[in-house]
């Protein structure tokens, strides 16, 4: 590492740079690639993702123009080209590392979505996991060799997170060996799922699995939508597109009904649950947990927050660089907006969160590798606790995402509104990650269910597993930092995180067995009790992440710049937290309002230790241009330029006059003609 | 008023409703209707609304397919149509009310945008106000006739808030008696007027005036900028549309480069500044206030922000009251989402921050009309005070029902995401709110420049004016608010508000004060004290609504029922607004940790309390059907057959097989054809 050169992103152009962007560059304290590697989470990651990612980038089959000019149908037929293209490229490359196919087709779809993803992340995944060994036999092939197009078709039009309420009935049918899939309402319609409208063949289906007259629950079953000779949906299978949406304009999310609709005994995936030919129903031997993907799904998500944040704040840094406005002094320059207080408050403390919620993402997926290993060679114990903080942190860091990407693009006036800023784009990507793979309320509330179990060990004085630990260790007091050095002291901020979550938690499990000690029953006295679960589901994450973003800074070795760096966005991380949730810290009298008083003066002063490496650390995300998909986040700092080239571009400006003029315009104005 | 009858939105159809919002309804304790009326600000408006409103809907010329299935270029037109034919229509009702001609419009108009909104509301009262007689004599006419199309010019590609700026230049030509516009740079480009893309034939441009070598800074000058024989763009001047946005893809909001574009003398309005033809500038007489349009625009983006998180959480409530989602109990019927307290949470205080801001905005808009009518006779006295809090109100009020509009979307789940849910049109349309008319950052910092002089005339013991006496008035101490009934009261909730603006305000002063003392020019130190003057500021504001909704319902005639609601509403917007911002309410010890805990469980209350009024408080919006555009917050409640309806309608949908299909999934399905 120490050989590294002091070097920019290697894959941007870097001739005919704005000097206003080059001087932030040039001040900067610390070596931006240095601090990509640590982000990536080490060197050769970072050298494997721009390889994958140039693949994609140079490659001139996957340029297009900017997806802000296409209707909605060129970009489902674009999406589907491009999925065809990189499925065949990615054999063709040779890239199986799961991570590395993952860059490889983010940069290649961009800001669309892959074609094929349910049928890779999902249809594929179920037949290999649900089938028993002659059903595998028979249908992997030919989902591998994409002679067939899945998705996963569980949601209906009625019902999301609660599954069991789904409608869908598989009725078996002994006489002629068959299952009836039915929809036997508006509601039962399948709903949502990616790729289900136009593009897939096949699907599997959760359904209701009834046999001899008694209802097993859900179970999926593989069944055939359009025939393979023309496409046409088949016979009772009712089949479209959902209609456009926020962001996802590629994807042909579908719906799904059926109409009676009879498939092979056969097409139920039977590795655990089966029926024999007269409808006999076995049921699995082992319940089976499948907790682990759901884990590794929300760690996903976790990172995915980072992303995005990451894309946001890298065009708002960028752009308050190059961006100048308002005379401070009389007949003065016009500041870059980068300058003002309360630019830098909007900004720096979501740079910080980017690189807080990286570490996160890190940890929690290297600790997921642990726990499944561990799985794997008999003890589960460690599983519940991370499955309750992934499902916290996915809810606690795509609400602080969201919402940042927003304050981001509002940060960047009249600009961020346009698509060519890349926020309307990014952000209707982005925001469904507060609602799919668990809805965040509901996440943050299994997180506290878990909270309040190990609340009542504590009580019951048993043992807590891992971190859970603080809960019986933590004493209440109050915050022992008086000097700013204290302040600055990333034990005695991750202490107060500490201290909060301790009292939250404690403070929720208070309220929850006061009401059932008045004698509400479980699920009234929870619901009750929502306000305070969440808050401490929400102060227990948060604590996590400052928590592991200063221990990140301890354990990791790198270089004393990037350390210093480091520790000025987990100090102002920190403090900004508490600023902002002042009300947590101070109502117990932890914090007071000196001290309080103390941390806004703080949090100003990091402000102005940052400013000179705000450009730096955004470069250091290390997106390329062709990704970014912003003409104000560019990385050469050529703003105006870019804004004019890509107006020009506007499909309104095909033509001088618009046609509408000749049939509405005209008539009008030359009602009486007007002299000039 | 007391002879009204029970009843709900007339305007909407009543058959066939889904028996969860019938019940919902059914148990709703106040006429609905008076309280319709109380928001219209009397039952006359409310009766002139939906007449205007009736026109439009009722009118089979302005129906067309939702606009989520339209192209850019479909909206354009259509909207380009309805303008033509709005205009024409409001003549021959002969609405000439302002505010009556706004409900007809946005009837018409709905999600689109108005397309001559531009041509009435700045370039015609442009043109009289600062046109000469002559000119006015020439101009004025040919506007009202339609003859001609325009818009005003100002904001330039580099260039927004800090007008001086600004760059395009009108420089005097003496020999021809003509002024050339230039556009010297990429940055002058003019950029954002809406309709000047494709639709206006002329601008108001605002330019720096130069003659005989001076610059006497900005003025406006009348520019053709099409033909009127074709509509092509004139010699020199370069036009365009500037792209896709978030929302207002109706609109052609443009942009505008001149190569040094000659247009006559005459052609600079010359009510106030003269050019003679010999170039001689002749500055006007008095320097004229402007302030009093600026103050009414605020003013209405004040009411905007509230019909906006009007339709967030009509949409919102109505569909927690149809969608049942998870057993409470095992077996037992899933309940209504608007049952969950932590749904509760998030819609309830919105629906209440609804109310105050409608309140809010009335009040000052009474309070503008008051204040003109002062002006008109001689006093200025009172438009600071006004200019300052709308100024404020106006971000206040933007960035909350902006965050609001998206919790809202984000309480409907999946289909939230949806087009079918009105949400991302909705919030592509009011967010901007945020950003034109005064970005809200700069927005608060000139309501807390005001502030600070304020707090500077307590020092000096000089008299303050209006609203802003609190400043001498308050005193510091503790909350007096001890038992649930003190807490629930309406006079010590706005003292809580009023006691924390002051301090924040005096606390701002004091650190504006204390780094000026450093010696620091006031540029810098105003700076260095951003974060704290945005939350005086911000603080500021709060009061105000809070106490206006006190007094609004103290002062306002009303039925015992609403004014119990009413009542029900203020406690919670103010105790919600304490919990979310304690810190503030804690730091110095106004309010203890154990007031705090108080107000944490009334809240909860409060929102049970709320919950029979849940849908009846948003069906007093009376927002119909077909403004509200929304398949998940219909008012009969059939939610599920409205979205698959809507979807059905999507363009993918017109076939079964896409065209794509053909092309690209056919050869790699049949590459190896598989048999099933």
């Amino acid at each position: 590492m120490a050989a590294l050169e002091r070097t920019t992103t290697v894959q941007q152009t870097t001739t005919n740079i704005n000097p206003d962007i080059q001087k932030e560059r040039d001040i900067a304290t610390f070596n931006v690639y240095e601090l990509t590697t640590l982000i990536d989470c080490g060197e050769d990651r970072t050298i494997a993702r721009r390889k994958c990612q140039s693949l994609a980038l140079n490659d001139p089959e996957l340029k297009h123009k900017p997806v802000a000019f296409m209707s909605r149908d060129e970009r489902y037929t674009n999406a589907i080209k491009k999925a065809i293209y990189v499925t065949k490229k990615v054999q063709e490359y040779g890239i199986t590392d799961m991570e590395e196919q993952h860059w490889y087709r983010s940069a290649a779809t961009k800001q669309d979505t892959y074609g094929f993803a349910l049928h890779y992340a999902m249809f594929l995944p179920t037949l290999s996991s649900q089938g028993d060994e002659e059903q595998k036999k028979y249908w992997v092939p030919l989902a591998q060799d994409l002679k067939i197009i899945g998705t996963y078709a569980q949601t209906e039009l009625g019902h999301g997170t609660f599954i069991r309420g789904l409608e869908t009935t598989a009725t078996y049918d002994p006489q002629t060996e068959e299952f009836v899939l039915h929809s036997p309402t508006v509601t039962s319609l399948k709903w949502w799922p990616g790729n289900l409208g136009k593009t897939v063949t096949h699907a599997v289906v959760l359904a209701q699995l009834y046999t001899k007259g008694v209802c097993h629950g859900l179970h999926p079953f593989i069944v055939q939508l359009r025939s393979l000779e023309d496409h046409q949906p088949l016979p009772g299978v009712k089949l479209g597109d959902i209609g456009p949406k926020l962001g996802y304009a590629s994807n042909d999310n579908g719906f799904l009904g059926f109409d009676h609709v009879r498939i092979p005994r056969r097409n139920m995936l039977m590795k655990h649950s089966k029926v024999d030919p007269d409808g006999t129903y076995t049921k699995p031997a082992i319940q089976r947990l499948s907790y682990g993907t759901m884990v590794l799904v929300r760690v996903n998500i976790v990172r995915q927050a980072f992303i995005s944040l990451a894309y946001a704040i890298t065009i708002a840094v960028r752009y308050s660089a190059v961006r100048r406005q308002t005379e401070l002094t009389p007949g003065g320059v016009e500041p870059q907006i980068l300058d003002y207080q309360s630019q830098q408050m909007k900004l720096f403390p979501l740079v910080a969160t980017a690189y807080a919620f990286n570490f996160a993402a890190w940890t929690t997926r290297l600790r997921y590798i642990e726990v499944i290993m561990e799985i794997n060679s008999g003890n589960v114990e460690s599983l519940p606790e991370l499955h309750a903080l992934s499902a916290g942190l996915k809810a606690f860091t795509s609400y602080v995402m969201n919402e940042g990407i927003e304050v981001c693009r509002m940060s960047c006036g009249g600009h961020g509104y346009s698509c060519a800023s890349g926020f309307p784009e990014l952000y209707g990507l982005a925001t469904p990650a507060c609602t799919y793979e668990g809805e965040n309320t509901v996440m943050l509330l299994q997180t506290a269910r878990y909270l309040m179990k190990c609340a009542g060990k504590v009580s019951a004085r048993d043992k807590l597993p891992g971190m859970m630990q603080y809960l019986s260790q933590t004493k209440r007091g109050t915050w022992p930092a008086r000097e700013d050095s204290d302040m600055l002291n990333l034990q005695l901020l991750s202490e107060a995180y500490q201290h909060r979550a301790f009292r939250m938690v404690v403070s929720a499990a208070e309220k929850l067995n006061a009401e059932l000690a008045k004698g509400k029953p479980q699920h009234k006295a929870w619901n009750n009790c929502h306000i305070y679960l969440l808050k401490a589901a929400t102060a227990h994450c948060h604590f996590f992440v400052v928590q592991n973003f200063a221990n990140h800074i301890k354990d990791t070795e790198m270089g004393n710049d990037v350390r210093e760096v480091l520790t000025t966005l987990c100090q102002l991380y920190s403090l900004h937290g508490i600023m902002e949730n002042s009300g947590d810290f101070l109502m117990d009298g932890y914090v007071n309002g000196d001290q309080l008083a103390k941390v806004q003066k703080l949090v100003a002063h990091l402000l102005s230790v940052m400013r000179p490496n705000a450009v730096a650390l955004v470069d250091a995300f290390d997106i390329h241009d062709d990704l970014l998909c912003s003409e104000i986040g560019r990385y050469d700092g050529n703003v105006y330029e870019a804004l004019y080239e890509w107006a020009k571009q506007s499909p309104l400006n095909e033509t001088d006059v618009h046609h509408s003029y000749y049939k509405y315009l005209r008539p009008m104005l030359q009602g009486g003609k007007a002299k000039l």
